[in-house]
């Protein structure tokens, strides 16, 4: 059965006034007003940890109650970071198995509430508890992973910088991105070592936001279909793993998901990718199978991966500069595919708009989605 | 396309020693030992708030690691107190839409490993924000209902006890109940006042627990078919419902289950229902059509609702005496149908086991579940 997205949206991304609610609703109101959808089979919710950031359970419930559309069936989904794309697989697979016409989906974390310590020792809660006894925090782990990437593939700090330069570039024609300013080599240099060799420049920051999207089996105007969904699982412990400088479970989501739809790396035309730390945009370029393994990196350098490339990576400007609220980021990629496909992209713009792919992370890169959408 | 259960079994519910992570793999163990399925296209774990109660975020990655199951793809479904049915639901959906042939179920609770009122405290976080300023707990919420339905409808407080009466005694027939022991009127009249007229014995233990449940599309030989599911959501606040002596969630969701299984209540043989306090199992018998409004408790008098009646309700012990492990309890109630269809329920067998129907409150009854199942 074709699914196709009626409507996607997201909220501003950034540190907000708004409640939890409050962004769910805005979101929502948007995709029903563009839309002109207003009835659903089914609410899904995808959100990493309202419980302890904010004192909201049960927010399916209050969610429906909110938006006046109880009784409706409501689900919450969570698989820590990618919360935003499972919500987006677990809603096609609900609508896909012929018992929904129209289905509401949303996605949303409000982080700001609570002191950066706090919010970082809850993000931490989705590492391997060995490893936190160890005392090490995401970004302790991402570091690790930079540093052997770069010391494995001879990148440089420079090479590294240019995906903080690109998407911070995007991020500054992005209306709706966390941070809206252009930034140079020297602003990373001269910013603040987070865990050596990642700079507060190479972190994503700490967001509220929200995202939402409506799924339909009838055949819309603006017309999105959903081509091809994968994901996979990968061993928590970063010990256990075959290897550190690619990411397993984007490899399998990314295979699944071409599969289903039928095509090859080559065919896609631009992407939206976790890049929570610089590095890993480049290691997840290379999962998706758009760079060879070790190389990522000389596609920034020769431009491709720019707005005007050849494969625009990260128009918004990823999670890096348009920022990432946990569980909205996967279903913000969907509504940043959304709009490029249906030429609302404003400064940001990319020119072939065919086929879009979005991947995210859960976890440290163990919960991974990869979603192909076509625009036709 | 028809999905059986496969295998669907629980652990042993108490205040026990084990792990989340533990009772999850020994609940895992035991159905895909028991079927002899153990490869997956997907994972589904059904669970309220472990990030809370002991501190584990990203749960769905980490049971498929400790199972030696990555890649497979792996979701986490949190409905509050529903969300062990909400994920048997998602995963019918699932394997439903023609993505997968095998699936893995699990549900579960660790509640005991913090002090009784931070449970209390946490299992408030699904009320709506308003009443738990005002003060209110899950039990002062149903108190309020209890009182109201025996006023409304002249049932006594002896009346009442005949639910706690009858599901310890099933509970003392049950081997994995967190309480075997049967219990007197005497026994509950003596018993602390929790929330007036709700005394200790007319509310559920707080528990650990776990379930699981395989679900194919291939027929099997111990067969178990879904017949029919619906879900439902209701305003959060009590003060905006129609009436609060019944659930209009449940009521919606047995109606969606009704129609798509294509029978009627009468042609149920046997039910588990969500008493997670006595009043509930009462009123809950009357939302899924079985008795006329005001009267479920007159069924209990005469005895229809034992194991040996006509129409056994909470053959287990129920939430009452099998405990609540929040999470688990909604796949709980679909192991003990499939036990109870596969003839596997030992002394607390029940005679008739065509149709079984099970329902599972989320939160207080925001978001609840209906699920039908049939032997054949």
């Amino acid at each position: 059965m074709e699914v196709y997205i009626a409507s996607a949206a997201h909220t501003k991304f950034g540190k907000l006034e708004n409640s939890l609610v409050s962004l769910i609703l805005q979101a929502a109101t948007e995709v029903i007003t563009d839309s002109g959808i207003s009835d659903f089979d089914a609410i899904f919710i995808g959100t990493q940890n309202p419980e302890e950031l904010t004192g909201d359970g049960n927010i399916a419930s209050i969610i429906t109650d909110h938006l006046a559309l109880t009784p409706t069936p409501a689900f919450r989904i969570e698989t820590a970071s990618s919360s935003g794309a499972a919500v987006f697989h677990i809603a096609y697979s609900y609508i896909a198995s012929g018992r929904a016409k129209n289905v509401l989906v949303l996605a949303a974390e409000k982080m700001t509430d609570s002191k950066t310590a706090r919010v970082t020792r809850i993000l931490a809660e989705v590492i391997d508890k060995s490893e936190r006894a160890a005392g090490v925090s995401m970004p302790a782990l991402a570091a690790i992973i930079t540093k052997y990437y770069m010391h494995k593939y001879r990148m440089s700090r420079d090479d590294l910088s240019l995906v903080a330069i690109k998407n911070h570039y995007n991020g500054s024609l992005n209306p709706r991105a966390h941070i809206q300013k252009v930034i140079t080599f020297d602003d990373i240099n001269n910013s603040k070592m987070i865990a050596d060799p990642l700079r507060l420049y190479d972190c994503c920051p700490i967001s509220d936001g929200a995202a939402a999207c409506i799924l339909t089996t009838d055949a819309f105007k603006k017309n999105v279909r959903i081509a091809g969904i994968g994901s996979a699982t990968e061993h928590v412990p970063l010990r256990n793993r075959e290897g550190i400088t690619s990411f397993q479970a984007t490899k399998s989501a990314a295979k699944t998901a071409y599969s289903m739809a039928g095509i090859m790396p080559k065919d896609i035309n631009f992407a939206e990718l976790h890049d929570a730390f610089t590095s890993f945009e480049i290691i997840d370029s290379e999962d998706v199978g758009f760079f060879e393994p070790g190389t990522g990196w000389k596609a920034l350098n020769d431009g491709t991966t720019n707005i005007k490339g050849k494969l625009p990576i990260n128009a918004s400007g990823g999670l890096k500069a348009q920022g990432h609220p946990v569980g909205a980021t996967g279903l913000a990629q969907i509504a940043e595919l959304f709009w490029q496909m249906t030429g609302q992209a404003g400064e940001r713009q990319v020119k072939n708009t065919r086929y879009g792919l979005c991947q995210n992370i859960g976890g440290l890169a163990t919960n991974n989605f990869v979603t192909i959408l076509e625009g036709i």
